[in-house]
């Protein structure tokens, strides 16, 4: 099989770069290891900054994003038994919307597949060869029988355990990682939502997220220990801990309900780099992770895409490679804000079990010094929607 | 020997305290372990935040700070083989004051002697009493001979190496520090300003601060192993370390002249709480230290004098104690922040030498993002002009 650019996985980075790529007249194929059903009921991210909508819906795939996702203008910080809110929309003039990463996919899987757009599911031993050539290749396992996928390009968009970034040799590549000593308890709640906004709460037991997937189900995280087992969780524990740590002295209160779901992520900062090589070039999870306290991963995931998508616009009309020359640079401006947005977020918010005293101190002024200047919390909210480069 | 106030150290923290409360006609008497002329010559900081100008020109002690004292509207980063300005009164609408610590307390000495202030100087072997009563009393030696000071308040101004913090009992005191794995190498050189604004360069090799003492005299700072001996640097060495950290693509170089001064002094943060006890009350280093990189310490001691010469004049005008009750909540905030914001500044602009290649993108990241971002320059900018709280 022959196309002009192979896309490894089928997450948002590469469904989309595919659709955008079909836009501008230019063929691809996407490879995925897991099966379409459970590429749409994964559960990851949910909140699109303005940028992401934006180029959701320039490029006609936004009807139902605009339907049902939720426009927020504003998030909470809780710390000290109070509520803070961080107004987006009046310090920025931009906004978020919360409609999950699930849907996106399965908006993005329909409008490829409404077009006879290529995409190979349930694929296995995908490797790449050739990548400095101008024929690079993709062998690939489909229903048990051997495939090569022959193309001017490879995208590696198949996230931080897929086999494109280790197709780029040890030398260049440079990667530059933390991990973190704790992760997020994940649950899913039979619920109407407990708070209209996003609240980000700080405490000494640790950070919770309270966040809402419908009308009808809550989706909340609370800090953990990433080697701790669900098991050792009951629902009764899980409730009298989230209520504990987010206590408010106005009263206000979680809504309780069944919870349906439970597990646990862990908490990594990562950036590889050059994010391309020879023919190969690096999207989203596949060359870069943050902790998702910031809310950037599937953000940073489209800003690479939109860059890629700009290059083969260029490559294949102009017949020039200068954007695609520069595209490691230029992503890697918004990503390094990313991480360090996300990693600030993430001190600012969760327990260090290694924090001295003075450090929980600082924590502390820092959260009241976000919650009480317009200029620290500028900082905060533009980052939040969404720097614009 | 009695009076109302007795104050402990003759910094900048007990002398403006001294002179506002004469001026609400309540008597002190400050008590000092150096002569006048060593205090007189000792150099440290030099910035001093609009309010800490507005209480010295308002109490009559700001003529020759508004002749000699150069008013600056902004400050540079350097990072990147690039100087980049951050406009202070753009941004806030206030500005700084470079005139030097041993000035102030010149101006304040004269102010106190020029009223017959009663000074002590190179006062041994003070030991505070009765703390906890109404007739607290201060035991030291003068001239070989033991005296004791009966005073209604005892206020310990007296820096971190004091005796009155130790005077508070473990319990109730709690401390909170920090010490960092590096120092500052201070030069003084006979040369005119290298730059009209201070520059805070950040370099692989380590931090530098350029600033001018007068027009013929600079101040340079810059990073160093805080067990370094000034021995090990000649004055050949100095230049070439301090060329190699300032390098920049624009041509802008360091005046190079003759170095008269050289020493090294450590970097530590660090907050006691409670700032009083009784009838006795902490002021200044004595109570917080800041690491000199947000130039913060001068100015933290006005602030906290400014308060406790408020509770002084509500306490023997109206007999009335919640100022001086409310004493270390008020001040603690400012502190704090001030805490923050140093140590902020000190760990975005040094070399950490255990810093992970992740920590050091990290840093770089932060120092693009407080230069192209309005809001972000805008925080550092507030909190380097002063916060008002």
């Amino acid at each position: 099989m022959q196309t002009q650019v192979a896309i490894i996985g089928a997450g948002p980075a590469g469904l989309l770069l595919s659709h955008l790529l079909h836009l501008n007249g230019i063929e691809s194929v996407v490879l995925e290891s897991r099966s379409r059903a459970e590429i749409e009921a994964t559960i990851r991210a949910g909140v699109l900054e303005q940028g992401t909508m934006d180029i959701l819906n320039q490029s006609g795939v936004g009807a139902r994003m605009q339907r049902e996702g939720v426009v927020h203008h504003g998030i909470e910080l809780a710390f000290g038994g109070r509520r803070h809110r961080i107004d987006l929309t009046e310090l920025t003039g931009r906004s978020i919307t919360v409609y999950a990463q699930n849907e996106v996919i399965k908006d993005l899987v329909a409008a490829r597949l409404a077009v006879d757009g290529k995409i190979l599911f349930e694929v296995s031993d995908v490797s790449l060869h050739d990548l400095q050539g101008k024929t690079p290749s993709v062998r690939y396992t489909q229903l048990g029988e051997p495939a090569v996928l022959q193309a001017d390009f490879v995208i590696g968009c198949d996230g931080f355990h897929g086999v494109s970034r280790p197709a780029i040799p040890e030398n260049p590549r440079q990667d530059f990682q933390r991990s973190y000593p704790f992760g997020w308890f994940g649950i899913l709640v039979e619920a109407p939502p407990s708070s209209d906004e996003l609240i980000y709460a700080q405490h000494q037991r640790g950070f919770v997220l309270v966040s809402t997937r419908s009308p009808t189900v809550q989706r909340l995280y609370f800090q953990c220990d990433p080697k701790d087992d669900v098991d050792n969780w009951s629902d009764d524990r899980i409730w009298s801990e989230l209520n504990t740590r987010l206590a408010c002295s106005d009263g206000w209160a979680l809504k309780e309900g069944r919870i349906f779901q439970k597990n646990i992520i862990g908490m990594r900062s990562f950036v590889s780099t050059p994010m391309q090589y020879g023919r190969l070039f690096l999207a989203g999870d596949a060359a870069h992770i943050v902790p998702p306290t910031g809310a950037k991963g599937l953000n940073l995931a489209v800003s690479d895409v939109r860059l890629l998508a700009s290059g083969f616009e260029q490559f294949y009309r102009d017949g020039r490679q200068d954007l695609l020359a520069g595209y490691t640079e230029a992503a890697l401006k918004r990503v390094w804000r990313a991480e360090h947005f996300s990693w600030w977020m993430t001190s600012m918010l969760h327990n260090f079990a290694d924090a001295s005293p003075f450090q929980q101190q600082l924590q502390r002024a820092e959260l009241d010094y976000v919650v009480a200047s317009r200029a620290a919390a500028t900082a905060l909210a533009e980052n939040y929607v969404g720097m614009q480069f």
